[in-house]
């Protein structure tokens, strides 16, 4: 496989990941490294081997054996960059979540359409061995029609100073949400509630309730005042059933052979039948998400397809996002996505 | 204390246990029990002595020995039963909950009012240990202000063919989040998600978002599709918070000294500290609810008091589910309760 | 089938049990209870409907119509009891343990041999749904030879005052661990330490290796002095091994398809690979073990085979205690069974 | 604080973090390394900035600047490498277990003592947090007299190949029960069983009792064969006993006011009450064990004491492990330790 050259904007929280995994991966090259704090910058340069480093944007993106940028930065400079970057020819992929508002993000994606260039959008819980154990297993049909997503996300802190707590936890949800589920299945309408219990100017709690049509429901708890960590989701099926547990150390995913019937030819009696079969661990994959995640960046782009977290995939958590603020200031009413 | 002539109306599911409850109480005898089916009713009175036995509400009502009478019918009867008790001169005790929509709960309340007459509703969960517990960390000021109360009741069925599956399980939860709350806390309106997701006519998933005024959110996910059986409520205060596992055989209550601080001289930067303590595992009182219960109606109507559970508890969780269900029909929006 | 008149002798503790499983099981009819207490005999005969009721044990063993005996009184009552019934030609059925010491159970084992009368021993744990499923994996081959048993059954209290912690405790380990294996498993040996902590004449504390031929090893930690409860039975086989937690509301056994391969041709490099692969967790029958129990009394009288938990079961339980108390008092020297 | 000048030998698995650990603490600088590997050696020493690297130990202890050593090397060098650097003079840290053999040990022990230098070893998981934990438990007299410590420490492998999993495993428990105690309480005896499962050589399930006067029991349970990973260990006092679970992410140790009272009076009947109190989830301190560790072994030679963690202490724990392989040999037989 061609190798890509990549340039690296942003040598700050985010970024040395990002790095080391190009540097890993066989099917990409750390061209560059951007930072305007170049000690920085370079020393990151140094341990991974990069053979350029440079504060001047202009510069990177001026550079033609640079091919693709990855923007690591503030989410307020997203959109600015990746903008500058498609414009200068590059692939793009940004950190979540893509953009500041829906708007901006609807641009990016169109522009890289325009440009016939990838626009990817890092969400890295998409990568990782449970979550694609689950993308499995509704792709596969193992657990039916999918009727259910609930996640629980809740800790104590941190608290930002600049979004609310879905803006903050949930992206990871929406955009794992959005992954299991097939390609055709699209939200269609936001209520959220929540509370800024220490008035701090942003919901600290919130309730996130997607809304599909009729047949599916998605739900996200986001909490920053939980004395306990618990990261449970559950994933329900006509078929088949999931608990994710990921503070769990060796048992993240279980399956279970569980599920009601509902036996339509005595409906007004509503005869429920229970199955109540046994359940499943699998073993999950353990390569490391981020190693994946640049590697399908590299091979979207060598096979000009679109990228499994796209552009567009990263808009729509945006913009679920940005119905769910609305909503929480209406009190919980439902905000329509279209 | 003097011994209150209790009759029982309902020898189906719970009533049994109410006779049970009622016979081993110090300060309460079961006069009578009544029932449709006499052989049944019959067969209780053999067991726990009850002196007499009919299937003719009018009958015991007209029997001055009774000085109160017990509800455990089928919902729908609640409120013309108690109505015609009150009316009788009786004191009510009503299974949860109290009845089919607030304004049936309303006239019960007022006419009891008007009557002086004692009306308690069987919110059996309020006396169990870790709720009184709960309840007395809020009261005694140990927690601080509360912040939050959330609560996840889900596991596989049981499907009711008549209501939703918040009218089943959340009345539990509702009334504990009264029961624990100091008095002048009160809640203003509610949202609710929810979906049929077996197309039976009712929701079998649901979401319900309690709002007071801006320091305190409620929320209840309640779910009859869910793998595995959660009962887990965390309430959140200023100072301490609570998890409450009730599936847990020895450990449901755990009171973590831990919390947030916002340092107010510098709300701009946003200056945060977490308080991480240790927690505490109390021993809870394992005296059965039921039995305490029936003990607090027999001392209210001594001491002419309002119980701990009352008419108007139960009437303020039957206008929430009301509301809920409200809210579900507009996908979330907000339902006043005034 | 046939109907079985069984006497139960003893209306204490598990007497009632018996009774009510008598009463239950389709191929049982109770046809007496006998007890000192006579009161407390006739109170059970009220409810389960028993025809006779007596103190004398004579009158019951002369009563032709009594085809079998079950016996659960005291332990040192076991061999006088179980004796005259056997020499007076009833079947018997002993309570844990058999008796008080290998030579009272050998000719209990002896005597119903000689009568072709059937003796068995209620060992109930033998007959609950986890149990009974991990018996099918062994005989099945599912989880290859067995290589080890461990078990662990701490709580506190309750401390008996005739028998220490072993004695109380580990007949249900042990018991279950001869019953898993194949029938031509006997261990040869026993090894066992242990500490009176309290002073009271009897260890709480102790710990008993079983030893077999090279191949495997059993061990059981009893202990009256733990804070908590914990019941965790580990099996390891050569193919799969098996965690059973008994303390688990909905999970009480997982199947792992764990294991180790040594390869042979590298052996002095010690090349071991490890086997990772996911867990099952089975759904378990949930009849009630003593129902099942009592039935196979009665089948194994009919068909005229040794039960499923014989007296020969019984007596390896009792001559394990006895060889682990001689090596207790020892410091944990080696005590061969033969 | 003077600053200690260590060397390290042995650059493989343990000694980076030995290297790591003596560069950050604020009292002990590295002033060399030491690998036959010398670029191991430098790849260290560039990583922590050590002035020197050598493959010499002849040359290391010939440098009159270097005052102490620390050995990270395979433990049959331990005793010829720490009794050369003893007689230079030097004092010495070993990594666990001290030696091969309980008379190369003591050897050691003795040459330090001759000497008056320092003779530490490395049981890192004494200066872990729960550990201390325990330690001031016991020692503050709140858990009272210790009545048992019990261990289990299982998962799948790793086999070693010139051990069994008693020298692997155990001697984390055993210095941590020896740390823990009062310094007055020591053991006198040991009896072990263990199985060579997979026809290694060498035991892969093994059972340890360290026997103590009669007051106290020690237990390890040590196995490469478990599907699952267990690190629980139980500590019974006569007024608190503590839990802990290694596997716990955030709640490792719990404290129960939990335990039993003989009546003495009536010790005929045995009267035995039971504490039932609640439980305490300490918050424990989180410093690096290793660092801890490191800086005991400055303090230690600064002050002219005994460390923590002394060459008796990894003498006692040899003195343990060798007695256990006789007691396996001869299938569970006392073999005293004096």
């Amino acid at each position: 496989m061609q190798n890509l050259n990549v340039a690296v904007i942003g040598a700050g929280y985010w970024g040395p990941n990002l790095v080391r995994n190009f540097s890993a991966c066989q099917s990409t090259s750390v061209a560059a490294i951007c930072d305007l704090d170049l000690a920085k910058a370079q020393k990151l340069a140094d341990r991974f081997g990069s053979p350029k480093v440079t504060a001047d944007v202009q510069e990177l993106l001026a550079d033609s054996a640079i091919e693709a940028v990855a923007i690591a930065t503030p989410v307020h400079t997203h959109y600015p960059l990746a903008k500058r970057a498609l414009q200068a020819g590059k692939h793009v992929l940004v950190e979540k979540p893509l953009t500041m508002s829906s708007q901006q993000g609807q641009e990016l994606v169109d522009l890289a359409a325009s440009k016939n260039l990838r626009l990817m959008c890092d969400h890295t819980f998409c990568y990782t061995g449970p979550v694609r154990k689950i993308r499995e297993l509704v792709h596969s049909g193992e657990l039916g029609e999918v009727l259910y997503f609930d996640s629980v996300r809740v800790n104590l802190g941190l608290f930002q100073s600049d979004v609310n707590v879905l803006w903050d936890l949930a992206p990871h949800d929406l955009s794992i949400l959005d992954f299991i589920l097939p390609d055709h299945i699209k939200p269609v309408a936001v209520s959220a509630t929540g509370l800024d219990a220490m008035n701090t100017g942003f919901e600290s709690i919130a309730y996130l309730t997607v809304h599909y049509d009729d047949s599916l429901i998605g739900h996200v708890h986001a909490n920053w005042l939980s004395p306990v960590k618990v990261r449970m989701t559950l994933v329900g099926g006509t078929q088949k059933m999931v608990v994710w547990d990921d503070t769990s150390a060796s048992e993240r995913i279980k399956v279970y052979d569980k599920g009601v019937d509902v036996d339509e030819s005595k409906r007004e009696d509503l005869l429920v039948r229970y199955r109540h079969g046994g359940a499943h661990i699998p073993v999950l994959e353990n390569t490391e998400a981020l190693l994946l995640m640049v590697s399908e960046f590299a091979d979207a782009i060598a096979q000009g397809r679109k990228p499994l977290t796209s552009g567009e995939d990263g808009l729509l958590v945006v913009k679920i996002l940005e119905a769910a603020n609305k909503s929480i200031a209406q009190g919980g009413a439902k905000v329509d996505l279209a």
